[in-house]
């Protein structure tokens, strides 16, 4: 249970400041003054950072369902672990999105969520660059199999554990430095999860892309993985 | 007593560098280019890398009194100390608060500290995004909290010592790219009195928000620490 | 083979990533924000962080065919390998344009790949800073010089394996830093490749320079390192 | 002599990609988009990461004659070492300067020196934010001191030296963060004395700051460090 509820409290912290970082510091609130996609990526990259040094001793820091999912693909959990993980995540992130939402509704000018949105994931009209389904789906399964082959890799037995955290997290800010245009960037159903139910209306209509395209990128990043061709667990 | 002077030049470098980092470079003097909220927010975060890593050996490098207060909390320091170390932060803080404003002052347009500041925190009208007393509160006691477990976990028993400077400073990068359009961002008691006592006004009289939300973050902290959900001292 | 496919990985990353930062977050499609040259910079550089410390483990993570011919200057790879690690990392560059085209294509506004480019590499009217040709090849061979230098020596025997994939990311992120405004910045051979094949023009008549510079500097970094003044692989 | 030599080729690299950020892609050549002063402290950060983990194991990557002036008062080096040390740093960074200047005005707005300067530290009237002198000393004195600092700190017997090279590259990028707006930032004569003679004019008539200010700090810096208060190198 303690890994779970590590796991709640990792996912709360990856949504409360990557998410929190494009609704209060992204430009709509108040002030000109935007730490713009370069400062949102760093924001999302170092939450991982934060949470894999502090709370990966005890669940690994997974903060994500597709990497659950890829460490269940790889061998390295149990279904029913990936089950509890998937839960808590979500229950994290929906926690972090109450958070920013109270957070940002005490300001002077308020919060309008149905023209401000609150760090959701899209695509098509007026989200982005607008990109078509076509294009969010397959950033999203890409995107994911490469996070996931970087984290299976770097944290297997002829890995590097020590940097592994920085290396996980800077990879996740390399991902977010292109994807936020194309589709804010889920890579992770539970962050995807938290904002929409706030949102509502495409943000949840749209939502089952941000679930379903993160975690067959997850299988198949586990799957690269156990190929042996992107990094290895046994010393093949 | 070498610790304590320890503090207090590695609080001095925090202030000089990250509250300097917005007085001097910020945009507000001379020149029209800003190194915008995330150079101020990379200045912060490196002042502890660079800290961490010289007087850390020394002192640990708290820099701030919500570390320290999260360290007493987990056990890992006395009350007398903690004691003299926000004594000798607070001092350090002072010196570079009076540094920054030498500085700014001896430049061709003056520096006209009512109407600029000097990076001090704050809320409500005229401060940043304008977010109300709640939000700032909330906002300093959760990231101190999760501050604090960063700190707490990457230096435990299982931690990874010699990345944890690295993973503390980016840790407080990121805090400060969300917190700097709602408070500021202190999670720091003496980094805000330090600006505070030249300001005055306002800042001085919100200046309590940014002494307790901090310590109390601190405290949370430590506590969760010490539940093991987040990290742990032990082998358990 | 396995480190041969490995490669064609890799670079797809890097050129998914590297050259996808640009075409799709440089501000060419739908939203006004760009991540600008340093967003570019660091998706570049963290691209080699993530493949180092994954494929690393299995094909040494060169992505670029300038990095193997520092590598077989330098005696450390057979020239059998050089030329199937070249090839593939070419494959897998062309592979990354082709989705980058593919991803940028399948938005509202379409994608006008004569009047946005791709990514691609070059130098004289209308690109970038207008340099001419001698200024372009001189940096591409510095640079790549550099930048070979620096993967030799981390990797050394006497170097510091554990950060290298950190060390080598950071410096192509500091190389672009510079290099964008001059010539897009190549320093690798099939990330220039894959661009301009879907370009074509101007792109591929001036891609000779991206390819024989690059290679020309890989060789002078080899040739730096054996001297044993830029790093050492003996403990003399 | 190799490691002269390699003192010499690695100051070059920290003054062709730091000073070279600044002339080639800050905005000046050609083309609107600039890497800014967070672009440019990053690539005099890393030009340092780079070479402390290639020619550190030569010569110690100094690339600055306050560190070696930090490294001779801290017993570290000979006089006769830091002599030869200073003079084949200026020889690297003269060179970087001419290979700038070659870069700069092979383009087709060739590139007027006497308006757009080439990277010089100064500080008055017209530059920067027209700090006065004792700010622009105060700056270099504060800032090389605690660069020098971190440095020794980071290297000593009790130190951390596997992320030295990381630490101290991150540092300097702070310090560049902070100290752009105020004298272009030195903390190096190698580096000031460079651009200073292509540009000549008021950039030589304040070298001397640069030269004299950047010394001092490095000794302040050498005998803080002595003091055992901010690092050490015995196990006391």
């Amino acid at each position: 249970m303690r890994k779970y509820i590590a796991e709640a409290f990792g996912t709360f912290v990856l949504v409360f400041f990557g998410v929190g970082s494009a609704v209060l510091a992204g430009g709509g609130i108040g002030i000109a003054d935007s730490i713009s996609i370069t400062g949102i990526s760093l924001a999302f990259g170092i939450s991982v950072i934060a949470m894999a040094y502090s709370i990966g001793q005890i669940s690994g820091a997974h903060l994500n369902p597709a990497v659950s999912m890829g460490a269940l693909v790889a061998g390295r959990m149990t279904f029913v672990d990936f089950m509890g993980y998937a839960l808590f995540q979500t229950i994290g992130a929906i926690i972090a999105a109450g958070a920013i939402f109270i957070l940002a509704s005490n300001s002077a000018g308020g919060y309008d969520i149905a023209s401000n949105g609150m760090g959701q994931n899209g695509y098509g009209a007026d989200y982005g660059g607008e990109f078509f389904l076509i294009s969010a789906f397959l950033f999203e399964v890409i995107a994911t199999a490469v996070f996931i082959v970087v984290i299976l890799g770097v944290t297997a037995g002829k890995g590097t554990p020590m940097v592994a955290g920085l290396v996980i997290g800077f990879t996740l800010t390399m991902i977010h430095l292109v994807g936020i245009t194309v589709t804010g960037t889920s890579v992770n159903p539970a962050r995807s999860i938290g904002p929409a139910l706030f949102v509502g209306g495409t943000a949840l209509s749209q939502l089952w892309v941000f679930i379903v395209a993160p975690l067959i990128g997850g299988a198949i990043g586990g799957i690269l993985h156990r190929t042996g061709i992107t990094g290895t667990d046994s010393d093949a």
